[in-house]
C-alpha cells in the first residue's frame, strides 16, 4: 500500500533509495508566495551531513539539492514543490559483502520478507539517506512558520548516557556542539564516551528533544488527528527511533495528580500562562499555547565492527564483521529529521485548525 | 479538519459525547463473514467500566451496546458495521460547578480556544466515555484477528510507580486482578499505594503494555506508513496517554548497538527467530514475525479533590476544588483501550501488506 | 477497504441498510457554531421521501431523523453530528421472493460476487434507502453555506424524455411541481408519460441539475482534487447515476472553440463577469466565479413489474416478475440527493482553498 | 490544501509546470516484482507527443522518461518510482504576450484568483504537459494490469462531430489513425473536418472511450469508493474533460427500465454473462465481470488565432488574438491520459478488492 505519503494538507512525498540515481521528495499543498530557494534548504540539509565530527565516518557526501519545480521568482507558485539530491559517491562495491546476510538491527530481513527481494545495496529505502527527502520538506514547513512566527528547533539531550544540564543550556551552543548538545560541557564528556565505544567497536543511542514556540492555541483534531497524535507518527516513522513522549511524558507516569497538573494563570504582563509545562504544550490532543516539548528515542547504530550472530539468505546460522569505519551514533544526524517532522505536522495542523468556528471562515471570505 | 476517523482499509469513525444522547462508532471496511454479535463486543467494553475495584468510582454505567447495521445472522456483511450506547446516567448537574473555569490538565481550555466554546458537560469529547468507541472497533479487529492467528493483548505494567516482576507474571492473572496487573503481589501493593493517593486527593500514573503474538512479518509500508509509525498514533491519541515507546523503547537510548541489536537464529525446530526481542518486533517499521511489545504513559487522572489554582473564563485567577469522588487513576480503564487502537492498527496492516508482491496478488486472484 | 467516508476537510460517514435497524451518517469536520436542528435536517430529508405524486408508491417511511450528537444549544459543537433514521415500515416478506435471484440492473449479483453473500433484503446497502445519510449530511453543509452566501439548489431538467424549456423556468416552481421541474408545463407532460410507463409495467430515467451561487473564485485543488472531479466523485457515486457533466458537458464535445470558450468582461457594475459559461463555473478545476452548473444522468427504474430474463443463485436461467407497486421514476427522488452531495463537496473544497496563498494565511494568524 | 495525489492503495504524485525544469511523478505502493523499464514506459508517454498528424503543431518535444528509483535489475521494487522527463524545449518568449491577460477557456483567470499570482509561462501546472506524468503513472498500472489478465485501452470515438460507426471498428485500427480512431474512413473524415477548422482559426472537440476487458466482478467498495465513482474523479481531473458516463450514460436518461436493464445469462460455454451491457460493466459501483465502458467529453481547444474578448490584469476590456500555430483538437494526445487515469483506478480499486471477505483473507495468509 502507498506509504510514501504524510500530511493532511501540507503533504510530502518522498522517494529514492541510497544506491538509486537521487533521493527526493515532492512536497505539495504548499501555500504560495513562501520565500524559498536551494540555498535555504540547504542549510537543513547539511545539517544531517556526517563528517563534521572526528568520530563520524567521512563519506564525502555531497548532496547538493535542486528545487525542479513549484517556485518561481524565488516564491512558491502553490504547485507541487519537488526536489532532488542526485547520488552520487555511493560505491556499490562498499556493501557486496553483506547481499547474503541479514543484519542484526536492520531492515534486511523484514523487507525480504515484505517484497520477496530486497535491494541489498546499502539499505535501499531503510537507509539513513532516505531522510534526505524528509528535511528538505520540513525546511519548506519551516520558512512557513517562520512567516506565522511559530519556531521549531531540536538538538541531542542525551548521548552514550550523558545528559545535558537543563540549568546551563543555551540555544545558541547547539550548532557548536558537534553533537548538536546545548551543553558544551556534556558534549565534551559525550564525545570522549563516544571515541570509547568505537574502540569497543561497538555503538551509542541517546534522546532528541524538540522545542516549538510561538504556536497558537487550538491546532490538534481531536479524536485521532490530534496534535500529539501525529506528532508520534512522523518522529515515529523516523528510523531509529523506539520511542516518542510528550512534555513530561514516561515520567507522568510516575508522577501525582497535582505534580502533573499545570495549573493556569493569568500574569498581567504575559496573558494567560501555565506555570508549569508538564503537558508539553497539548492538551487533549490540542495546542495549548505553551511551548510544545518532544522527546524521541534513538536506538544504537546497528552497523556495528564488534562479531555478531545472525542467518544467511540460505537459512544458514552465521558469524559476522560488518568491515569498514561505522558511525557509533545515529543521534545528531537524526536531529534534523526530527525538527523536520515536527515542524511539517505544526504547519499542516495549523491549517487544519483554520475552520473550527463557522465566525472565522465567515471572516476570511469577509462575510 | 475530520478528526474523528482511524484507518486506512479498516478504518473507525467515533462520535459522541459523554453528556449526550450516546456514544457510537461506525466500523468501515471490515470484511464479510466475521463472526461477530453484542456479546462479544460488550465482553470487550466491560473491561473498561468503573466500578471494579474498591477505588474507583461506582457511576454504575450500563453501556450495553447495540449494533444498528453491517451484521446479519452473525457474521458481518461486509458494509458499515454501527454500534452505539445510549447514555443513561449521567446527571448533568454533577458538573455545574465547572462550567466556568479551566481545570488543570483537562481540555477545558484548549477545547474553548479551539471551537469558541465548549459544551461543559462533563467533559463532552475529551471525556474518557469516547473510548467507548474505540472498545467497540477494536472488539471488531480482535474479532477478526482471531481468524488469522493473531493475538493481542494488554495488561499493566506499572502503576504508581509499583512495577510487575517480568520473571512470574502470568497471562492469566490479569484479569484476576482489579488493576489488570498479570502479576498479583504487585498488584495488592499497587492497591495500597492508590489508596494512599485517594486520601491524599491526589491521583496517580501508571505504564501499559500491549503485547501481539502470532503476527506474520511483512507488515508495514515505509516510510511513512511504518507499523510502528501507526501504532505510536493510534495510542497517541487516547486521552490522557503521554508517551510510547516500542521494544526497548527510550531503554535503547541508554543501550549500546551490541546489546540492544537482536540477532538471527535458524533454530531447528521453530525456524527462524531473534535471540532477544528488543526491537520488540519491529524493524525497519516492518513486523519481523517475533513478538510486537508496545508500551503506553498514562499521566495521573486531572480530576483531583485537593486545592488547585486556575484560572475562570472571564480570566480571573482562582482557586478550585473539583469536588465528587474521583478515580485515582486511570490506568485499568485504558488497557482494553490500548488493546484495540493496538488490534486495529495490527489489522489493518496486515491487510495493507497482501499488496507487497504482484505474484501474491496474481496468486490471490488465481492467475 | 473503507469506502463509506467522503470528503477531506468536511467528511461525512454513512451506514445502515434498508431492512436494519436504521440508517445513519457522522458529519465529521463540521466547524463550531452552525445553527443546526432536527427541523432543519427534516426539511431535506422530506424532500426525498415517496408518496408525494401520484405515481410512487406509498410505502409510508417515517423517516424522522434524530441528532445523537455534535449539536448543543442550537448550534453545532465542532464535534462529530451524528445522526440517525430508525427504520420502521420494512417488511421483511415484501422482499422474500428475490431471495434467491440476480435482479437485473441491481445490484444484487455484484455484492454476492463481492462479499460472499448478500444480504438479500430489499437491497441492503445498495438500497435508495441508503440516502438519508447523504442528504443529512448534505443538510449540514447547506445551512454552513447559508452562512457562506453561497446557494446550492436542483431540479429535475428532464424526464422520460420531457425536457424543461429554459426560457420560461422559475426557481419557485420546483416546489409545487410533484417531480420537482421548474417548468409546470413539462412537468405535466412528463407525469402523463410516466402513467403511460406505469401501466406498461416499465420505467424512466432523467436528467438532474445543479447550480451554486455565490461560489468565490479558486476552490478547488489541482491536480486531481478539482473541484470538477470531487463533483463528479459525489454525483456519480449515487445509485443510479449514470453520466455526469459540468457546463456545456458533452456538448462541448461538438463545439467549436470560438463557440465554447467563455469571454471575460469587466462590468461597470458588476465588476468581471463571463459572457457566457459554457465552462459552468469551473475552469482549470478551479471555480471560477460564476454560476457551477452540474448535470447528472439517472438510469430508469431497474424494479419493473413486466416480466425479465435472469438466472438464480445456483445458476439456473429463469423467468422474473418482480411483484407489487414500482416508482416507475427515480429522479424526483434523487434531487435533493445531488444537491446534497454538490454541497459537500462545494463546502469541503472552499475551506480547502484557504491555505492557498501563506499572505491569507498570515492575515487569518493575525501576523 | 494537497491536491496533486490519487490513489488509495496504488497511488501516484505528479509535479512539474510545461516551463520549469522538468515534469514528473512518484508512483507510490506499487507491488514489487513488476516488469518495468524506461523503454516500456517511454511507449505509452510517446502516444501523447504532438507532431504526429499534419494539423498538429510540431514542437518537437523529445519527452524522453528516465526512472530514478524504484526499479533494479528490470523490476520494481516495492518502493516508489519516480519518474522524470526534463523539460528542453520550450522557449519562454513563445508566451510572453498572454502574460498579462487572462485568455478564455484558460485557467489563467483561476489560477490567479487562487494562489494571488500565476506562473504565466505556458500554462505552468494546468499546461497539457502536466499529463506526463500521468501517463508515465498509468504505464505501471497497465503493466502491472497485464500480469493480471485486466485489459485497458482507449480510442477517440468522435470528433468534430465525426463519429465512429461501431459495427466497423477494429481494434487494430486505432494506431492506424493519426486520430486514433478505430474506424479509418470515420478519421479521414475527421482529419479534413479538422483542416476545415483550422483554417477558421478555430478548434474542436471530441469523445474518447476506454473499455476494461478481463475484470474481475467485485471490485469497487461502496458507497462513496465506488468504481465509477473513481473513474469520473479521474478521468474529469483531466484538463478539458467536462463530461464523462458508463455503460449507456446519458442515454440511460431517455431510456426504460425494460430496455436499460442488463439481463442475466447462465451460457454453457461462457458461464455467467449479460445480454446487453448498459451498466457499462459496473452495478451498484461493483464490476459485474463484463466489459467496463467510459466515455469522457472532451473540450475544444482553449487556444484558437482567431479574434477574442477578454480582460487583461488590470481589469481593462481588450481583444487578443494567440498568435503561434494551435492544434485545433485536443483529443488525440488525451487518449493515453484517459486510458492511463482508468487504469490506475482499476488497479487500485483490484487490490483494494482483495479484502471483502474473511475467508480470502484467511486463504492468503495460510490460515
Amino acid at each position: 500500500m502507498a506509504g510514501s505519503s504524510f500530511g493532511n494538507i501540507f503533504r510530502m512525498t518522498t522517494w529514492g533509495e541510497s544506491h538509486g540515481k537521487g533521493i527526493g521528495v515532492v512536497v505539495d499543498g504548499c501555500p504560495a508566495g513562501i520565500l524559498l530557494d536551494e540555498v535555504k534548504v540547504q542549510a537543513y540539509l547539511d545539517r544531517r551531513k556526517p563528517g563534521q565530527t572526528k568520530y563520524s565516518t567521512p563519506r564525502k557526501e555531497d548532496d547538493a539539492v535542486e528545487i525542479l519545480s513549484g517556485v518561481f521568482e524565488g516564491r512558491t507558485t502553490g504547485t507541487p514543490v519537488s526536489m532532488v539530491v542526485y547520488n552520487k559517491s555511493q560505491k556499490p562495491k562498499d556493501y557486496s559483502a553483506i547481499a547474503e546476510c541479514y543484519r542484526p538491527g536492520h531492515a534486511d530481513y523484514t523487507f525480504d520478507q515484505k517484497y520477496g527481494f530486497r535491494d541489498y545495496r546499502g539499505g535501499g529505502r531503510s537507509s539513513g539517506r532516505e531522510t534526505i527527502g524528509r528535511v528538505a520538506a520540513g525546511a519548506v514547513a519551516q520558512e512557513a512558520l517562520k512567516e506565522l512566527g511559530v519556531d521549531v528547533y531540536a538538538y541531542t539531550r542525551s548521548i552514550c548516557g550523558i545528559n545535558i544540564d537543563e540549568s546551563t543550556v543555551l540555544r545558541e551552543n547547539i550548532m557548536k556542539s558537534p553533537l548538536y548538545m546545548p551543553d558544551l560541557e556534556a558534549s565534551a564528556k559525550a564525545e570522549d564516551a563516544l571515541e570509547k565505544r568505537m574502540h569497543e567497536k561497538d555503538s551509542a543511542g541517546g534522546i532528541i528533544e524538540c522545542i516549538v514556540k510561538g504556536m497558537p492555541a487550538g491546532a490538534g483534531e481531536p479524536v485521532f488527528e490530534k496534535l500529539d497524535a501525529n506528532i508520534a507518527k512522523a518522529v515515529m516513522s523516523i528510523g531509529a527511533v523506539k520511542g516518542i513522549e510528550i512534555g513530561a511524558g514516561f515520567g507522568a507516569a510516575f508522577s501525582s495528580g497535582s505534580a502533573n497538573n499545570d495549573s493556569f494563570y493569568n500574569d498581567a504582563d504575559r496573558g494567560i500562562i501555565k506555570i508549569t509545562n508538564n503537558a508539553g504544550g497539548i492538551l487533549g490532543g490540542i495546542s495549548d499555547g505553551s511551548d510544545i516539548i518532544v522527546r524521541a528515542a534513538v536506538k544504537p547504530t546497528p552497523s556495528i565492527a564488534s562479531l555478531q550472530h545472525t542467518i544467511n539468505k540460505t537459512g544458514d546460522n552465521i558469524d559476522i564483521e560488518i568491515k569498514g569505519r561505522h558511525d557509533p551514533v545515529i543521534v545528531p544526524r537524526a536531529v534534523v529529521v526530527v525538527e523536520a517532522m515536527v515542524a511539517s505536522v505544526i504547519f499542516d495542523m495549523l491549517m487544519a485548525s483554520m475552520f473550527s468556528n463557522i465566525g472565522l471562515i465567515k471572516k476570511f471570505f469577509n462575510m
